[in-house]
């Protein structure tokens, strides 16, 4: 009985090992192990990340003076107490306006891992996207001239800025802001289980987590959902079709060729609704509409959950974040006005 | 020479010995130096305060799950980034309705010092004030029944609630949800140098904020702001002209005497604009409004210099607060809609 015994450990220690390989071969990515090398890998050479950069970074993100009303910052939508999203379908910006094309917050964690960023990936990097929904007039709605008017009046934010950006003259620009919020950004990755089974502890996940990988893997969701983001690495056509609840809504047609970027599968027991609508709300329809709209393949109600336990096995580590005591406005800082 | 150079030291340590008498005699006092002292000063008796509860609050106090928008939390106006305020003269909430009495949000900071809350002190307590915007149609909007039925079908925050509130049944209440909130503001107090100078520290305070302070006390100003807040121990009566800014504007009338409740004054750095309508942005501005029209004094530019120095050294250290990771919502979570 003993001798049986070992051999179905050593037997199962040998198909989780080769569920591994698979799993690697199949594109998926361990998130590195270490702050430097994660660093190295998703530093652009056009904003080296330094601890002074991603502090002042972490400051912008949750400064509402970055918005016209100077009641909106980045962390209103992209809340980092709540999985890095706002929980609800389309985002609410300025004035309560309602997001025009109906579209979900995507999650800031984890996102420096896309290759492009919003959903029609029209944003090669986080620094250019950041200063998308600043000016966008139904998110924080602030000019350019006001915004480096008002932070360029805050003498430790002048201070900070040049030491963040040094010998550049005027140093607070709308651009060195976005840089600094990518540089915070770039360290809001969240490690977990399914990391630590890539990087061969491959008893981090259950038997259960680890029959999700496998059908995971065999209905070929990696052809999608792969790399260190688990999705994020491609732009992807879907059916332009009623029957899905996921269809295209109100103007957002994709990109030009109506493809839609693909979203990073990490944390989404935290990030509901889902699609690029928020138009789903469980895990198990969303990865059954999946397999029917874009592998085309019917999944039974057993595979469903199978997958959708994996997925839940995507929780990371959020990282802890002090919030940042923010510089005060001086007499001579343009004044928020929010009904104007 | 060194002898003289000795009795200009001992001199200037007694006069400072001194005016610290004098301060403590004018009725103002030290924040306790000890959480456990202030515990036992500011718990109420209906609430004992425990470490979990403390820890609920923290969690209520920034879901913005606690509105009906699901948008909107108590750190969307009380920013515990910007000394607890929100940084614009009259509150925006639900729908981006202004607060039709043009009233300012004031900061949390040290309001647990307040012997009642809101502006025209309505309100006995933190656990009553915290009820009141949840509510309120013009700021988080949400009925207690959705509330309740919201964060009940979270079943981390019912056990927490249960841990918190043991042997209440049901533990997730409207009540519950404020007193855990009050919990957690009890702990938001700001400890500074004033407070070392009135603990016996006589040099934590500058030359030139000791002036200040003298001034301040012979201008008698600790008339209304004394106590541990420095303000926040009673109602005042103003006089109802359209010469001073700071009048009653909107529908806002004080309390049924027409008086409003005094302000603290301790970060007054953080927490412009100033006044219950935020009509003020400067501190110099705000004294000399006050000596003239409260205490019906002239007081010269200097003095109002010399007070305002005093006061700019009521900035204290700002509690380090960690950003809380909210439980997720479920499947029988009532969701959020901010169009309804």
């Amino acid at each position: 009985m003993i001798r049986i015994g070992w051999m179905v450990v050593l037997f199962t220690g040998l198909l989780c090992a080769q569920l591994r390989e698979e799993a690697l071969a199949a594109g998926l990515k361990p998130i590195p192990k270490t702050q430097q090398a994660l660093i190295d890998y998703v530093e652009r050479p056009g904003n080296p990340i330094t601890p002074q950069k991603i502090e002042l970074g972490k400051m912008l993100y949750f400064d509402p003076r970055l918005s016209k009303s100077g009641i909106i910052s980045c962390n209103t939508c992209h809340n980092l107490g709540l999985g890095g999203v706002d929980g609800i379908p389309a985002a609410i910006g300025h004035k309560w306006r309602a997001n025009p094309q109906g579209l979900n917050s995507p999650t800031v964690f984890n996102a420096v891992f896309h290759i492009a960023q919003f959903h029609d990936g029209r944003s090669p990097h986080l620094a250019d996207q950041a200063s998308g929904p600043i000016q966008n007039p139904v998110e924080m709605a602030i000019s350019r001239e006001e915004l480096e008017a008002r932070i360029g009046s805050i003498p430790e934010y002048v201070a900070r800025f040049e030491e963040s950006f040094r010998g550049e003259k005027p140093a607070v620009t709308l651009e060195n802001i976005a840089k600094a919020i990518e540089a915070f950004e770039a360290t809001l990755v969240t490690p977990g289980r399914f990391d630590r089974f890539l990087h061969g502890d491959v008893r981090a996940l259950s038997g259960a987590e680890k029959e999700g990988l496998e059908v995971f893997i065999r209905k070929d969701c990696t052809r999608c959902h792969n790399g260190m983001g688990i999705g994020g690495g491609s732009v992807e056509r879907f059916p332009e079709v009623g029957q899905f609840p996921y269809a295209h809504i109100g103007s957002f047609k994709g990109d030009r060729d109506g493809r839609t970027r693909v979203p990073t599968l990490r944390n989404l027991t935290l990030t509901a609704p889902y699609f690029h609508n928020g138009s789903v709300w469980s895990i198990e329809e969303a990865v059954r509409i999946m397999a029917e709209a874009q592998l085309g393949v019917h999944i039974s109600r057993q595979e469903v959950d199978q997958i959708s336990t994996f997925l839940r096995a995507l929780e990371g580590e959020i990282p802890r974040v002090v919030i940042p005591m923010l510089p005060t406005s001086t007499a001579s800082t343009p004044r928020p006005d929010p009904l104007e």
